[in-house]
């Protein structure tokens, strides 16, 4: 089935908004067996319906966005007359909007009453997160209509929307899928490329594997698609070629492998971060769990933090400086000693754009990892990037140092 | 002029990865007087062959991705054989790519030489952050060539290249821009259909002035686009009737405007988190120059961590419970009082997806603002979303906590 994703919202076509439905559509949509096989963005307007009248070809469009109550909130009018459609006021979705609003403290407008405008023979898909609705017209082949789904723009809304409601319908239209299967290895430490001499050959080789490579900071993806035996087949040689520098074969963020290992190995974590400034901590609670692991994390800011929090010896500040050997060593067993935990993570660097000397220059950091009886091992890395890939870079290296250690520690 | 931003892989369309390059390139082009009239996602393979023909008729086409060392990059190639253009290696280029791998110790494979392959007419635009250049094949009308840019897929490749190469080449080729602006103000706590009630008659009734809304977790944008002597009417409308709740208007994030705040007002920060877990210190340290305000952050994730990094007495966690009132005010102030600081901000909440209760179900936050001389200030909130969306959510309401503080904190 030929699966397009519209978008709509003059927002993203602006670059105000990031675009974030397509991601989500196509993971939920692969274990059916359907792959979006072509995402449009349009400004809100009459492109809407160009943009559907060119996708009539289709089986299944998702449309995304324009449901709202502001006066540029057209999809809904547009999807409805495109097909020659009704709009029917439907007073059980006017109630619900009435009933969500007085339960969160929120007051109305009068122009809400349109989101309970429903078009002709549509479904309506109950918003849990929001006040607008989410519409399915049926496929009707007379009248070149694929299944058509009008989904909210805010992802929060989107989200439990498609998992409860367009999934069911997906189901029941969409014919039994292929067995075909995905599995994505990601793999830190080492570049595309390399990733590519180690495996490719060997991968190419195989009848019915389809091949798929992805860079991102810190990290490769390397994609395959095919059926069971097939992918059986090709993960023996990734997992021989590749062995410990693969940190995820479910789709899981190298996080989630940190956490995971400290689970199952029974040991806890602190971490003090400098030039990181929370993000470490931040991705690590990301993961659901992380309380059983993490005791707590310290961001010293200032050089009197470093000393206040965790017990750095100013001298050792004055002589090397922040960003240096020795304080990030003495931040990681600080953190260690202060959260009592099995292992201490530090990160101080100088993120930029300003900060940098000639013989630190912005990107220069030093990570540190202590463990209780051994003496704290220490990397320097070089990371000259824009801010956020600097703290992108540097946590994937302070998290793939720990899980290193990690996978040498012995289950409890 | 018509502009098309075609991005290509594979992986966008599985999902594996965000495509943010339609908001990137959206910013960037605006101030040229260009906006994108479309954007379209397409597989590797043939299908971006169908994309640039059926963008022929647009002026700019920016293509992305498929210009790396992998077999299933293959834009480069495809591009050439739409318009007819042979492919010439070019030393110079190989020699950056191994100059660049000698520098940060990488080993390169036979397979990267394919990037130094450049279609005959073709500018090539140099990579500081990867090996693969971009490139720009010029309008060429007689053969309905539009502009064409190829560019990496990598974010952290595109973005410095498009600053330096793709700009220049576009303000050459470029008529001036037309005297359109726009302005967005950000607005914080309270609801799109509410800020519309609150503007939208007003603004409808200005010729000229373009209007649009969106709502993002936790605030609402109020996008305004026309002449300046239009923009500048509407700003005074929109300023005059929604006053302190602007928290930008040169589309800053709302930690900018407290990170500004605070600077402008020489006031210190300090900040303990629960259930945000390092989000609240991770979004201030993102803002250069935050390290002048933010002295330190405390996550202290385990009930022990409150009493040892933040002296909360451990009766008050016993018997209220950690998630209340009396123990996030406690955080605010240990914080505060720890890191020496004129503000101290906490958060402790229950994050989900586990660790709800009947009383304090998923969802609920307790938020703190404790400052020198004056009693503790604490909002309770209501969250019931994922994980990220309430990380999302009680760092804005965080975040907007203290800036309505400083609004009335008088400059020293």
């Amino acid at each position: 089935m030929r699966v397009v994703v519209i978008n709509t919202g003059t927002e993203l076509l602006l670059g105000d908004v990031l675009n974030s439905h397509l991601r989500f559509i196509a993971r939920e949509i692969f274990p059916l067996g359907l792959r979006v096989d072509r995402q449009i963005t349009v400004p809100d307007g009459n492109a809407i319906a160009n943009a559907i009248s060119e996708s009539r070809d289709a089986e299944v469009v998702f449309i995304t966005g324009g449901l709202g109550p502001t006066t540029d909130d057209l999809t809904r009018e547009i999807a409805a007359e495109l097909f020659g459609l009704k709009l029917e006021h439907d007073p059980a979705i006017l109630r619900a909007i009435q009933k969500r609003a007085a339960e969160r403290g929120f007051r109305l407008t009068d122009r809400v009453a349109r989101q309970a405008d429903v078009p002709e023979g549509a479904t309506v898909l109950p918003n849990e997160h929001g006040s607008a609705p989410g519409l399915y017209l049926p496929a009707v082949a007379a009248a070149k209509r694929p299944h058509l789904f009008l989904l909210p723009g805010p992802p929060r809304e989107l989200h439990p929307m498609f998992l409860n409601s367009v999934l069911p319908i997906l189901r029941s239209v969409v014919p039994p899928a292929e067995a075909v299967e995905r599995r994505v290895f990601r793999v830190v430490g080492i570049g595309e490329s390399l990733v590519e001499e180690a495996v490719g050959a060997d991968l190419l080789a195989i009848p019915g594997l389809e091949l798929g490579y992805c860079a991102r900071p810190g990290e490769v993806d390397l994609r395959l698609i095919g059926e069971t035996p097939v992918l059986d087949r090709a993960e023996r040689i990734v997992k021989e070629k590749l062995g410990p520098a693969i940190f995820s074969s479910d789709g899981g963020e190298l996080e989630q492998a940190v956490v995971r290992l400290l689970t199952e190995r029974k040991r806890t974590l602190a971490v003090a971060e400098s030039c990181t400034g929370g993000y470490l901590a931040h991705r690590i609670t990301n993961v659901p769990g992380a309380s059983v692991v993490l005791l707590g994390a310290f961001v010293p800011y200032s050089n009197e933090a470093k000393t206040a929090m965790l017990g750095v010896d100013p001298a050792l500040i004055e002589s090397h400086g922040a960003v240096s050997k020795q304080v990030v060593q003495a931040m990681a067993e600080g953190a260690r000693a202060n959260a009592k935990s099995d292992f201490g993570l530090a990160t101080t660097g100088i993120a930029g754009p300003t900060g940098g000397s000639e013989e630190k220059p912005v990107g220069t950091v030093f990570i540190a990892l202590a463990a209780r009886n051994r003496p704290v091992s220490v990397q320097k890395r070089f990371f000259p990037d824009d801010r956020p890939t600097f703290k992108e870079l540097t946590t994937q290296a302070a998290l793939e140092m720990l899980r290193r250690r990690l996978l040498e520690t012995p289950k409890v």
